[in-house]
């Protein structure tokens, strides 16, 4: 199976958990409608992107009402559903973490945010460290069309991680995402483009759209990349979602034609170790 | 010495070896009229860039007219001088190489193309391989104004080399390239944008202009980029040259703001390896 419709949905997170949820619900079922077959949601889609709201919106697997609607909408839907990010409660400490369901609703991958996000810009200051834990491996997962690599936001800056996702074997690489009015124009469109090109897959990125209330306006630009570094289909700033046919077939080809896996100099990169 | 005025000469690669060296040494003392303390060639801008030319117009250090006079012209103008790259012939192997000489003329770094160029692109087949062989090692030089990382063309390509660079203290990386009239529009300003960005260095493109006489048609377009990925100064096709003072504490800055390199995680990519 080479072709898959990918979907992905943008809404303003709000800061009641029942009328997000009621969202993703609602923008998932819309995806759907429109053939997708993947469906990817924003980071943090549930909750605020504040830290003192992280440990009130956290739920513990595999109770919770975000990860029960995601099961039982993966289900209903026969989805593969990227279930965004949401603050999880484990063993006593948080994680930004993406819960991933297949079409049988059950958990097949959970992505721990590895990179967290600690920057002082000069617009923006942002410590996720002070409530997050940050996960300790990569996230790959099995579909019927493929391998798929799961990142979160910070995560795709990091060439390393991309690098080893492709190796090995993703054509598709999924990033529940928000950047920020700050970083978003600089630098959200070229990430994607240039993790998508360098390791000649298919990079989608999800966020949410910005909210003019909230503290941290998200950027929105909801993304999907091809093989070629080109940008395929973007969203704006609106609330909404967009589905996609991909042909992963696409990824043999660039790689037929630009061998730049098989290039690596594993022997040259090693004298710097 | 934060503060460094980087050259680069763009012009057309002829035939005659006679007449590339001419241009040379025209569009270098142009460069240093302008204030340039380091001026970087382009790829191969002594001889076309096509394959049955690579043996004819060799050189072996420090013989040959193009490394002669690359050492002369440092030495009178008191640059560095990254002179692009020649075919170099050495133990009876040929390879791609830069040849980089100090203000006292002096040689101090030789780059020999690590990532050779073959490539089978729809509109273009290209194999370097036939001809040379590959470089076995990175290269960074000092200079008063900190370490200078080389890469010769499809070397930038690979994520891996670049953050090798940053990794060992390189806030600049120079490349002589010949992207074409293929790779180029989909690829040239994005590679060059995205080893900045994500290595918070500047990067700076030397590329021949394109001639309309010649087999493969490079790209032109040379291109300097600061370290949050923007372009700052990018020619056209036309001969010529451009000169752009960089302020090298932008880099400190930008990864004091946003600490990519030591948010880098290590423990999780050797999961991996």
């Amino acid at each position: 199976m080479e072709k898959v419709c990918v979907g992905i949905t943008q809404f303003r997170v709000e800061k009641s958990k029942k009328e997000n949820l009621e969202k993703a619900e609602y923008w998932i079922g819309r995806a759907v409608q429109s053939g997708a077959a993947i469906v990817v949601l924003p980071e943090m889609f549930v909750c605020p992107y504040e830290l003192q709201y992280f440990p009130l919106f956290a739920e513990t697997f595999p109770q919770g009402e975000a990860l029960t609607l995601l099961a039982r909408l993966a289900k209903k839907h026969r989805l593969y559903l990227v279930g965004g990010s949401i603050p999880e409660l484990c063993n006593g400490r948080f994680y930004n973490s993406s819960f991933i369901f297949d079409p049988q609703g059950e958990l097949v991958a959970r992505h721990r945010k590895i990179h967290l996000f600690d920057v002082e810009l000069e617009r923006l200051e942002f410590k996720e460290s002070r409530v997050f834990s940050s996960g300790t491996s990569p996230t790959l997962f099995d579909t019927p069309w493929g391998k798929i690599g799961v990142m979160i936001c910070y995560d795709v800056r990091f060439p390393e991680l991309s690098r080893c996702y492709a190796l090995k074997g993703a054509t598709m690489i999924v990033v529940p995402a928000a950047f920020n009015h700050v970083t978003g124009p600089l630098h959200w469109t070229l990430t994607f483009r240039a993790r998508a090109l360098d390791n000649q897959v298919f990079t989608v990125g999800a966020s949410p759209a910005p909210n003019p209330e909230s503290h941290y306006r998200a950027y929105g630009h909801s993304i999907i990349v091809n093989p070629w570094g080109q940008v395929i289909r973007e969203m704006g700033e609106e609330e909404g979602f967009m589905v996609e046919n991909l042909d992963l077939g696409e990824v043999e080809r660039v790689r037929k034609a630009l061998p730049l896996l098989q290039h690596r100099r594993e022997d040259v990169y090693a004298i710097f170790q």
